[in-house]
């Protein structure tokens, strides 16, 4: 049997990306997208000579004459416009985050003032140009790239398209995507399974492990029976842009998806990995001939919980990642904790539980039951991949991760 | 001026962790949200003897009397109640996921057999009693418990609660959030700033900071006057369990949070942190008489962007977890990667880049321009937590950090 080697099979995924275009959002739902516009300074940061410590502000150069008791002209409140400082031998009192008087070019903070009667008295030897003064433009000047275009968008982000006033932002648009199990033994989640049944649950799963990418992927359902099979996923293929199976794609007499999607013109790309959980994973795409429409893409990954779980981290994520024009290369990595023997020559995707330790993060293998025990995942955080060009692992060796945590 | 320690203040914000309790939420929406019960196995897993591999189910019996070509009964599908072997020296093609036929204990992969006029035939010198069969109950028994209380849902949880027929979860109800900014240079971010004005951002950034939470925060803006301030902060004490604030801590004119807070009966528990960025920070409770009440928590951050940004990661972020029963300890920490210094005797928060090298995360220095420029964090992917017995940090040395990305 020819097996793809996870390696194969990444490039292949990757050289399949598809460009989903371009969307506008309000700013404040945009964390967790990509960014697809350059946001630039509109005006200098900061936009005017501000104060940085509430206190006095006074000219440097009546400082120099000796003068150490000025009096008080006024307040310069944050949010004011900007007043003149009339009497250079005076002062105003500045508040943090107001505009510098005008003929001011320094301020003295309370704790160094005696106020009384009017006049603010200091007792200093020296002052500096424009101490506790943060100066125009010292951050940014208008027209600077403050964030630039294909950035993950986080909270830090968000502060700044509000300080520039981007109420809406350009951000990559996500596929539209359709998560399908098929199978008779599968019952709804709120139905009591007979002794032969069991509940569908790897389409929730995946349902959760696209949320994490802000994608909110419609499900179905559909019964192992060739014709209905064809019949949906036709429509499918027509409506998304994505597919996602969970199960049929192996040897049973019912594994009736790579037959249906040869059948639906799906070129497969490849089918079954060299890899453990996971091996009969099939991907393809269908290329679309109508303009402006991108391709169709199909992840049919292998029904067993922990295949479904750990391919679509491994194949799906970066896939998507490139498609969004984020970099896709997973550069996770762990220390693993204990030596480990796997036989197959096959890529092993081992469970781990993580853990820090003097900045490290190390991996200590999790006893599993097979690729059947979803239930071995809770206990685990992450997977490590161990490449099947060996079969000893050793305690302190560091191998690629994929969390999911 | 007496300083409370970010040790001290750490102390006091847990001790005054609050309990919001416990709400019902559908399974699908529990990712994020901390698990208030026990999930239990309602039946064994696997729940009957299932089949792990396509291929024929057999009694090994038959076998080991030299039968090697067994007529096919007919097919045990996954999902169809179970079938009995009638002559065991026959055999039922069985497929992956489906009831181990009655009479049968050994199933054989495709891969091994010839199909050929109703009969299966293999060429195999041994087999081993329930090979490719993964056994009832082996998993997990029934009453087992599969995740324990105090667990933050993740999709392996999700995959975990559809399984046993969870469609509905008990999770930590979520704290009535209000984010507080003043001042009157604020405009709104799709308004033009006159020259001596700025747009709001920080209560945006604390919205985004809290959605990463699973929060949705209620926002309000109020301007400096004394008043105003004390009237609508003391409706959101009747309406809101936790008030964040951002600016008017300080020692300026128009800092009026303090004094309102006090005059609205809200306990000081500190005032000013010996840290950087973010010495003015506030902290108080409000004690709610009534039965069944809680009591009310302040945060009055100060108004510079990157103090608000790191005091909500350093305060809000353990004292909400801690709230809702998950472990609140940081355990995160990086690797200094080049020499760094920091003279005054304060908790420096370092705004760093990350980077994994051979298993380890790597903390570089980012160039900043103090605690007002906001855009630096684009450049940023974490603080490093400097500690303030110290000046002189040096290249390899580990320190704690407070990721936000």
């Amino acid at each position: 049997m020819n097996l793809t080697t996870v390696k194969e099979a990444t490039t292949i995924i990757l050289n399949n990306s598809v460009n989903f275009g371009i969307e506008e959002v309000d700013f404040i739902n945009s964390v967790g997208r990509v960014l697809k516009e350059d946001i630039v300074a509109d005006r200098d940061f900061p936009p005017f000579n501000r104060v940085s410590m509430d206190g006095i502000a006074i000219a440097e150069e009546a400082f120099n004459k000796g003068i150490r008791s000025f009096k008080i002209e006024g307040i310069q409140a944050a949010g004011s416009p900007q007043l003149t400082l009339k009497n250079t031998n005076n002062c105003i009192e500045a508040m943090t985050g107001a505009m510098l008087p005008i003929n001011s070019d320094v301020v003295i903070q309370y704790e160094l003032l005696e106020i009384k009667d009017g006049f603010a008295t200091v007792n200093l030897d020296t002052v500096k140009s424009f101490q506790n003064i943060h100066k125009k433009g010292l951050d940014r000047k208008q027209n600077d790239v403050l964030i630039p275009k294909n950035t993950l968008i986080s909270a830090a982000e968000i502060g700044v398209f509000a300080t520039v006033g981007k109420s809406k932002v350009k951000v990559a648009k996500q596929p539209k995507v359709i998560i399908v199990s098929t199978g008779n033994e599968l019952v709804e989640v709120s139905e009591t399974p007979a002794e032969y049944q069991i509940r569908r649950s790897n389409v929730y799963t995946l349902v959760s492990l696209l949320e994490n990418l802000q994608i909110k992927a419609d499900t179905a359902h559909i019964l192992d029976d060739k014709k209905t099979l064809e019949t949906k996923i036709a429509s499918f293929l027509n409506e998304y842009d994505v597919l996602l199976f969970s199960g049929a794609v192996s040897k049973g007499k019912f594994d009736f998806i790579p037959e249906v999607l040869d059948n639906l013109d799906v070129e497969k790309l490849f089918h079954k990995v060299k890899q453990r959980p996971g091996k009969p994973f099939w991907f393809g795409k269908k290329t679309v001939v109508e303009r402006s429409r991108s391709a169709k893409t199909v992840f049919a990954f292998p029904g067993n919980p922990v295949s479904t779980f750990v391919s679509c981290l491994k194949y799906f994520y970066p896939w998507y990642n490139k498609s969004i024009g984020l970099n896709f290369e997973n550069k996770q990595e762990a220390v693993l904790s204990e030596d480990f023997y796997f036989k197959p020559n096959l890529t092993y995707f081992l469970q781990v539980k993580l853990q820090q330790e003097n900045g490290k993060l190390i991996a200590t293998p999790i006893a599993g039951k097979g690729s059947g025990d979803l239930t071995n995942l809770v206990d685990s955080d992450a997977f490590l991949e161990l490449p099947d060009d060996n079969s000893n692992f050793t305690k302190g060796q560091v191998f690629p991760l994929l969390t999911f945590r």
